[in-house]
């Protein structure tokens, strides 16, 4: 499969982030695109370097004032005395609305939701750039071609228009999405990570014209906690246009299949003309984050029942954590969409 | 003056919080009470140990999840692997609707705005003697005593009814307030605090018996960054019942005299029969937050016109930290009140 990568993306590299009130390593590293980009050189997809897109690919699903913060926020940020080396957001307008501040440390608060998005002097271009992989192939399907992969890291589909959050800033699969409908009158997103896709839900959550499904681990006691819940069905003209098939902690391949192809009928009802898949490796069995039982014979068996769709299709990489197994299921995956 | 105060209250006493993406000593120190209490003692006012408040009357003002949340959750957070001793939050629902999670985790983020308001083991038995001299001051006015003051530490106007934030709690400005309501049918809640009273504002702002009026620096740049605005008046029923009168950084006496005169007649247009005022010190010329340059001679003239009023008052102790003038500060203010 065609597969777009830029090695721009690793330069954002996080050394923490703060959980449970300690500092601890990050888990989204360089190091996991690299694993996945070794393993695709193994099995022989060919990887291209993604032109730059066009800045209104971005600023079709982002928030201008946001768009400026992720580039800017920083050195505003470490002219503040004391500051941190990465942005670290201290305070938030929680369940409320508010007044966008001047100060960047407001700032920080209005567009982050949670500490595990720090951002430091070379996050934005890899975030870009991340980006940029995924308009890469959303053109190249929208042309024609069947179905690209995009290796975007960081992730996306935590981020909403205006706020970043669970590693994710640039919504790369919302941006995907967009290219498509630009060609196709109904695009359904089909979120397969092992969290909820609640950027991704956030940002189409009044759109009738894009369908948002995901299944993921349950949030009551796990990320994203707020979001992800069976009744979120969408709102205004995105009523019903929102499904969420969130799965008990422990759940394995035959779990997550049924609760796929619930998605897929979904999907299918719905008319979707063209799919992006928001490809998490997380929901593996032997992942860090330990959410999900999710074998690499199951992430074939996903990726077949989406490829049986016969739809263009565009794969996002969203999240999936360094282990042994990390390229191999992404390998299984990819070959799972094409058999 | 009667002054209500409890050695209970110096039980919280949380060593850092994270501010700027760095951990700080806690500014909100046990000995900003010790300081008063001795100035208070020095300057012959009589302290009295409150009886424990009636449980209704702060559940009057805050959610039921809440408050369990407060009482209990340290102890749950304690039982998550990995976590720090004191509870600091890491993710928020942004300016979004949520679910209610299971998670403490979740739960940390859902009740609290930011980071400066961790919650130790021994906590919640200082916040709810805070109250309860809150609670003692203001059924002693209810009774008929013209005025009375509790030393209230941790303070209360940055909490909400359901979320706390900026080293409070519970609101025990407001608390007060719902008190005098008992008898009074317009209250008004006059706040001097160098920081906005979000909290307070966020809890009557759709009420109409409740006026809230708060001096403080401009948030564009200073906590809470997010509201505090002039053109935040109220909605619903508490249209126009909610006035905010920021001062540039830097202001002096008689910038914020000229605004309190401005916050004095919209009380008396109110036609409020009894006052809470919410007494932070932290406007202060030498306070460590150093955002407004407010002088003793100030505070006595601040109070003077307070006490001019001639109403019913409570005067509940908000900021104002370690300084040498911070105990001196208070009994000028109280002097000044009674002169």
């Amino acid at each position: 499969m065609q597969v777009f990568f830029s090695e721009t993306q690793l330069r954002h590299a996080p050394h923490e982030f703060l959980v449970r009130g300690r500092w601890q390593p990050c888990p989204e590293k360089p190091e996991r695109a690299t694993a996945l980009k070794a393993a695709l050189d193994a099995a022989g997809h060919e990887v291209r370097e993604p032109v730059r897109g066009p800045d209104a690919a971005i600023a079709a699903i982002h928030d201008a004032r946001y768009l400026a913060f992720l580039e800017k926020g920083h050195a505003r940020w470490r002219e503040l005395p004391g500051a941190s080396d990465l942005i670290v957001p201290n305070i938030h307008p929680t369940r409320r609305a508010a007044a966008y501040p001047e100060s960047v440390v407001g700032q920080a608060g209005y567009h982050m939701m949670d500490t595990a998005c720090p951002i430091g002097a070379e996050s934005w271009p890899a975030i870009r750039a991340s980006a940029d992989a995924a308009i890469a192939a959303a053109e190249l399907v929208k042309a024609g071609t069947r179905a690209a992969y995009a290796l975007c890291r960081p992730p996306g589909h935590h981020a909403y228009a205006d706020m970043a959050g669970g590693f994710c800033y640039l919504n790369n699969s919302a941006i995907a999405a967009q290219i498509l409908r630009g060609k196709y009158d109904r695009v359904a997103v089909i979120d397969v990570d092992l969290h909820h896709g609640n950027g991704t839900q956030g940002i189409f959550y009044a759109r009738g014209d894009v369908l948002t499904v995901s299944v993921h681990a349950e949030p009551a006691n796990f990320y994203p906690f707020f979001w992800g819940y069976a009744d979120e069905t969408g709102e205004g003209a995105g009523k019903g246009a929102n499904l969420n098939l969130p799965l008990p902690l422990g759940s394995g391949d035959d779990d997550f299949l049924a609760a796929l192809d619930v998605g897929l009928r979904k999907v299918r009802d719905f008319g979707a003309e063209a799919i992006v898949v928001a490809l998490g490796l997380d929901a593996f069995q032997g992942d860090p984050f330990a959410g999900l039982k999710v074998t690499e014979g199951g992430f074939n068996r996903i990726a077949a029942r989406l490829g049986k769709l016969d739809l263009p299709s565009v794969l996002v990489q969203e999240g999936g954590y360094l282990c042994p197994e990390l390229g191999r299921n992404l390998v299984a995956f990819l070959e799972g969409f094409n058999a």
